[in-house]
Parts: C-alpha cells; sequence; structure tokens
C-alpha cells in the first residue's frame, strides 16, 4: 500500500468534514433549524436512487449519486450562495474555481482529476446524469419548504419567477418533477408564500 | 404520471429528513459538535467512492454508496446505539425492526422491497458491497476521532479491544483500511486514549 496516498485521501475526508457546517439557507421540514451542506447532498442523493424512474433519459445511478454528493464541497471555502441573491451570484464562480482548486488538491493526483471532471459535468448540466442531479438540486429544497408552508420563500420575498427560473434545469432533468414542482409552487403562490412579480410596463 | 406513487415517495423523503436529527457520540473534527447521522452517511458515501480501490473485492460502488446512504434511516424511530454500549446493543435489532417496517411502508410497495433487500443486505455484511459498506461505518468514525486526538474514546473509557472487536467487519471489506485503522489505534493507546482491557485471571 502506498502509505501517502492513503493520507492525502484521508486528509481529504477531514477537510471535507468542514462541510457539515456550511449552512444554507434552507430550513429542515418542520421549520426546523437552517440545513447543512453536507445534509442537503445526502438527501439529493437518495432522492435520484428513489426517482430515477422519472429521469428524462436513462442515467447511471451511481455517477447521480457522486456527483449529488460532491457538488456543494467547493462551499467549504466559497460558502453557500442563496439562489436568489443576484450580488452574490456574480462573484460564485471565481471564488468556487478557487475553493475547487484548494480542496481538491488533497486527493492523489488521478483522484483530483476524476473529482474534478465529476464537479464540471455537474456545472456543466449537458450529461443524463449532471441534469438529474441539478433536477434533485432543485427539487429538494422545494420539498421542505412545501412542508414547511413556503416559510423560507415568504422570509426573503422570493417570486414565482424567480423559483421558476431557477427550475429549468429540473426540466431538463424531468419534465415529470418539473410539472410537480410546477403544481406546488402555483400553490403556494395561492397562499401568498410566493411573490408574483408585476410586468414592467416601460411607458410609465 | 402515477401521483399517488410520488407522493408516497415525497413523504419517504420528507420523514427520513428527521435522520438529521439523530445525532451520534462522535465528535466532528476540531472537536466541534456531535455528528448527525445523515451527515455521518453523506461521509461513508464519499469516502466509499474515493476508497474503493482497497476494498478486497471488486465492488459495484453505486450499490455501496447507497447502503451507506440508507443504512441508518431506522434510527429515526430506534435512536443511535453506540457502538460500546452492551445493554442498547441487545435491544438493537429488535427496535430496527419495527422502524424499518414503519418508514420503509411509506415508499411505493416496489421500492420498500428494495430498500429492504439493501437494508437487509447490508446488515448480513455477505457480499463484497455490504462488507465495504460497513469498513466506512467502521473507519469514518476513526478517522474524526482520531483527528481529535482520541477525545470520544477517552470520554466513553473504549479500550483497544473493544475498538478492534468492531473492526472485524473493516477487515472483511478491506485487509488495507484495517490496517490502516490498526496502526492508528495502537497511537492512541501508547497516548493513553484507549484502555487496554487486563486479562483476567480466573484463579484470583
Amino acid at each position: 500500500m502506498n502509505k501517502d496516498r492513503l493520507e492525502r485521501q484521508i486528509r481529504f475526508f477531514l477537510e471535507i468534514d468542514k462541510e457539515k457546517n456550511v449552512f444554507r439557507q434552507t430550513h429542515l421540514s418542520n421549520h426546523g433549524r437552517y440545513e447543512n451542506d453536507a445534509e442537503h447532498a445526502w438527501h439529493m442523493a437518495i432522492m435520484a436512487y428513489f426517482l430515477q424512474e422519472y429521469a428524462n433519459e436513462k442515467v447511471d445511478i451511481g455517477r447521480v449519486m457522486i456527483m449529488c454528493l460532491i457538488h456543494d464541497i467547493v462551499e467549504i471555502d466559497a460558502g453557500d450562495t442563496y439562489a436568489y441573491d443576484t450580488e452574490a451570484l456574480k462573484t460564485q464562480k471565481a471564488r468556487e474555481d478557487k475553493a475547487k482548486e484548494r480542496i481538491f488538491s488533497i486527493l492523489p493526483d488521478d483522484q483530483k482529476s476524476i473529482l474534478l471532471e465529476l464537479f464540471d459535468e455537474f456545472e456543466a448540466c449537458e450529461t443524463a446524469e449532471s441534469k438529474f442531479a441539478h433536477a434533485m438540486d432543485n427539487l429538494q429544497p422545494v420539498i421542505l419548504n412545501d412542508s414547511n408552508n413556503g416559510g423560507d420563500w415568504r422570509e426573503h420575498g422570493v417570486s414565482i419567477q424567480q423559483v421558476l427560473g431557477r427550475q429549468v434545469s429540473t426540466r431538463k432533468g424531468s419534465e415529470a418533477l418539473f410539472d410537480y414542482i410546477e403544481e406546488r409552487l402555483m400553490v403556494h403562490v395561492g397562499r401568498g408564500n410566493l411573490k408574483t412579480e408585476e410586468k414592467k410596463n416601460n411607458c410609465k
């Protein structure tokens, strides 16, 4: 056994332990505390396994799961960027690129390449697996927020247009799950939990 | 789409959200707060992916990962049973059997069967995948505890014999990782973080 190799792998596992302390803007169901990135990723991967029948294209579910599990590692350095924070979204890529170089480099070089490939595939959202993983990334907080009567949306004054805008990638991964989400979102528009943006009238 | 089917799947995902509030006896690295089951499972699954080269037998890594992810769901009802709590270990199986019936039944019947099969395969620890998943279940807290200078072992007065006893299944999954763990454990015996049980002398 190559001891240096195993030690680098172990150092990587200790590094990603920090993801358990990166908190999101989503509350656990029953409006508990905020959820952290590791919990979110765990939830997504299980959901992917039991929802794979709804993927638009047949997926390699092992690849979807590992993509779900690793997709937020960069947030250890870059922090969680709230999906509807337009200012933070502008700098997100630069922050995450720096983070992935530092954190992924802890692994042995061949595994750094594997992880980069998985991460970049997820980000590009072009393969069947990455599109379905994105669908999970979008569906998971909707399920929690739905169970909490839209509390997180109300708190942040989020609009239906913002949420639907983000769900474009859900549709790429699963038309069926997009339809489910859209239906649930409309319930929350009806309840006033999601705002409706007024159409701009440039003549006024 | 079968709406009732999807609704059962969603209810199951909301049910397992509770696993994020089942706390273990292991602290996060840097002796942070206690770790919860969802975080532990997430960590195990990523470790499995990047350590698969050390498995004694070639494994289907997707199956190892889903086994890691779901293996503690029953603790939502049954609670976490500390690995060295001999009294709690006696009732563990009965508590977990009841829990799996209730929780897994939320899923559509075909998926309940799939989940039962995965769970029972993990518990039986006979296939290459389940043996390797067990190795992860054992290695993950050792890595955290090692990083915390054995604080959790000291706190619970755990002996090297107890920890090694639990590592029998690690060896079934990976001789190489067992050797690594044994070496690290001996360091903690040297530091006094793990007790050494005295041999019983029945003549006294």
